[in-house]
């Protein structure tokens, strides 16, 4: 069978607030070939990923993603290789790239699933999917008084993971962050794991970050996550050499697999945090776990949005029984959630499982957000090279 | 002054043949600020990078890269600096943010000089600009004997140093390439500067290079550029440690500082070839120069437009003496031709000499251009976020 059609979706909230939550808006992707459908979904800013779906070619190796997918043969998993290989040749100068291709890499992993009926996972290799105790991924609250009434929420819903991140962490006193992990460790108890994210703060600032070691160990932090962009792997080395036994975790930012290679090679870190949705799509995110095996590196999601998101980005480790932490949002905006019919909810262990169904083994919940679409449309050199299609 | 306007003109040739020609298409970038005006290019596929820079915002670290350089303060390099380093932090999530910042930071660059009178490369902090070698740089002839004429006329024009890439090196037989390479020598004759560049046909296969390395060496190639993508740091290193005296350049594809100093740092690369229409612009090349001196590597621009793009990428490495190598395109099409006025012509020993003049002392010839202005028009949530401004 060919790839017929690729269409985008921009779903968004009626407004967008200015704070570090990636669940209010979304792209969603549905690929149609021989009377099947696939859907996925790429990370963040919808609009750009369409125009790099859509954009006029510059030269040879700077043409639209969807020139390297439609009217491709796909038949199997490696077919899906293939045409991952292709789009990065193809649009090698087109840096938007990786994040365009992963919502449609995410999709045609869905489709070969239902049409062989099977799960992802085991059409990536995996004979048995593993539970995975998930971790109830939150903002910092704006004071300590807030963070440790969540922690406790958190608590009292039966997470026995969670991390706190982004807001006013880091950005203030080292005092406010200390207060702000204890007020954490109180509420968590404890026996709580708890996860700390910095959100890039640091940027690259070594120094920055080794004031909060301290705190960090006292409050028995398994993580700090993102103390630095994800390309600063010296400063990444120097801070993990020195906080111990808190490891460091990192890779959201990763766009491409040698990213996430470099940063178990060079920067030393203890977790592997990566995107189906911005890596390249499952294709990737499956060499990076192999990887990630190889180096005694511990593979972990990324995930902020939606549940179709969710059931993706846990198929590339869903067979690798000791890498059991998976991101858990627990405060997803109503888009993110209406936005698959099922949702995969906490077993009575607390334990999340990749869904036994074909494919992804949740469909898009298409009447319920109709009313997130975003209209849009792309003009240029005389051509309507987007307009947003049926959904 | 406060940055009052911010505007881009996707430019196009009527034709995009699919070639590796990068000067099909161009993304001229004005800036305007008390009464300035500065002027800078992005790299490849304009309408992703107008995309990135009106998009609606997705969270507070994925904003369209306008929201944080409209209005802002620009008296000073140190302003530059802080607005890059908004736009980095403001569009952390948003993966075309680099390519989008290059052209607006050299914008402000061109545009500080421009009022202060002086040429960017002292604003950068050098004292005087050394004349730079120009090598030519052209696409592979389809075949051996096209690849030798094209040589002979590039020594018949005078330069001493030439560059093949592309078209179908590495794509056949390594006899094939062989008989390439061999044809590039003959025509530059003994004593001219053979350069390579292989264009990431290989991916990460060192296998593949190693095969062509015999080739390289018996032509005294001084370097063979861009074997593998530019994350393929692993297979750079190993490939560098068995093509000496032939040195590895690489970083074109570089789109952030860090990535330029990994390349040095773990892939044994020679030469660091840089790209200010992507790295981030001019701010981020010189941090990338003074890093390539510490570590020994030589810093080299990377160009394939406009005499506006070659200015700017000459500005970085302008006061280094020793780096004296340049990238010059020499089949350019009308478009990037026509976008500057004047154009930097080698001198009677064929050298290059980047403008004695203010700012990046190129202006844009508008009359000449708006025939290749493109129409583009977006629209997202009811609004119109771009339509192309007067020129």
């Amino acid at each position: 069978m060919r790839i017929e059609a690729v269409d985008f979706f921009y779903l968004s909230m009626p407004e967008i607030l200015d704070i570090g939550d990636g669940s209010q808006d979304a792209l969603l992707v549905r690929l149609q070939a021989g009377g099947y459908v696939g859907w996925g979904e790429c990370g963040a800013s919808p609009l750009t990923s369409i125009a790099a779906l859509v954009c006029p070619m510059s030269h040879s190796a700077c043409k639209p993603v969807r020139d390297s997918v439609l009217g491709q043969t796909l038949e199997s998993p490696d077919d899906i290789r293939r045409i991952g290989n292709l789009v990065r040749e193809n649009s090698l100068d087109l840096l938007q790239a990786d994040h365009t291709l992963s919502g449609i890499d995410v999709a045609m992993w869905d489709l070969l699933g239902r049409r062989f009926g099977v799960p992802v996972y085991k059409l990536l290799g995996y004979e048995r999917a593993y539970p995975k105790t998930p971790y109830a991924s939150v903002l910092f609250g704006d004071s300590p008084q807030e963070t440790l009434e969540k922690a406790k929420r958190i608590r009292s819903q039966g997470f026995r993971a969670a991390k706190f991140g982004w807001g006013p962490f880091g950005k203030g006193s080292v005092q406010a962050d200390e207060e702000q992990l204890r007020a954490a460790r109180e509420g968590l108890g404890e026996e709580g794991i708890l996860l700390v994210d910095a959100g890039t703060v640091w940027v690259d600032d070594v120094h920055a970050a080794s004031l909060r070691v301290p705190a960090l160990k006292a409050c028995r932090a398994t993580w700090l996550e993102e103390p630095f962009v994800s390309g600063a792997l010296g400063a990444y080395k120097k801070l993990a050499d020195m906080c111990g036994p808190v490891k460091l975790a990192g890779g959201e930012g990763c766009h491409n697999f040698y990213m996430a290679q470099q940063m178990m090679d060079y920067g030393g870190i203890g977790y592997v945090q990566i995107d189906a949705g911005r890596i390249g799509g499952l294709s990737v995110a499956k060499q990076v776990a192999e990887y990630a095996q190889v180096k005694g590196v511990t593979y972990v999601n990324h995930t902020f949005t939606s549940h179709l998101a969710l059931s993706a980005s846990l198929q590339p480790f869903a067979g690798l029984e000791d890498h059991f932490i998976c991101e858990y949002p627990v405060e997803l905006k109503p888009l993110a959630w209406e936005l698959t019919r099922e949702h995969l909810l906490p077993d009575d262990n607390g334990h999340i499982h990749p869904p036994d169904a074909p494919g992804l083994g949740l469909s898009p919940h298409v009447e319920a957000i109709r009313k997130y679409l975003v209209d849009v449309e792309i003009r240029a050199k005389g051509k309507l090279l987007y307009r947003n299609p049926d959904l």
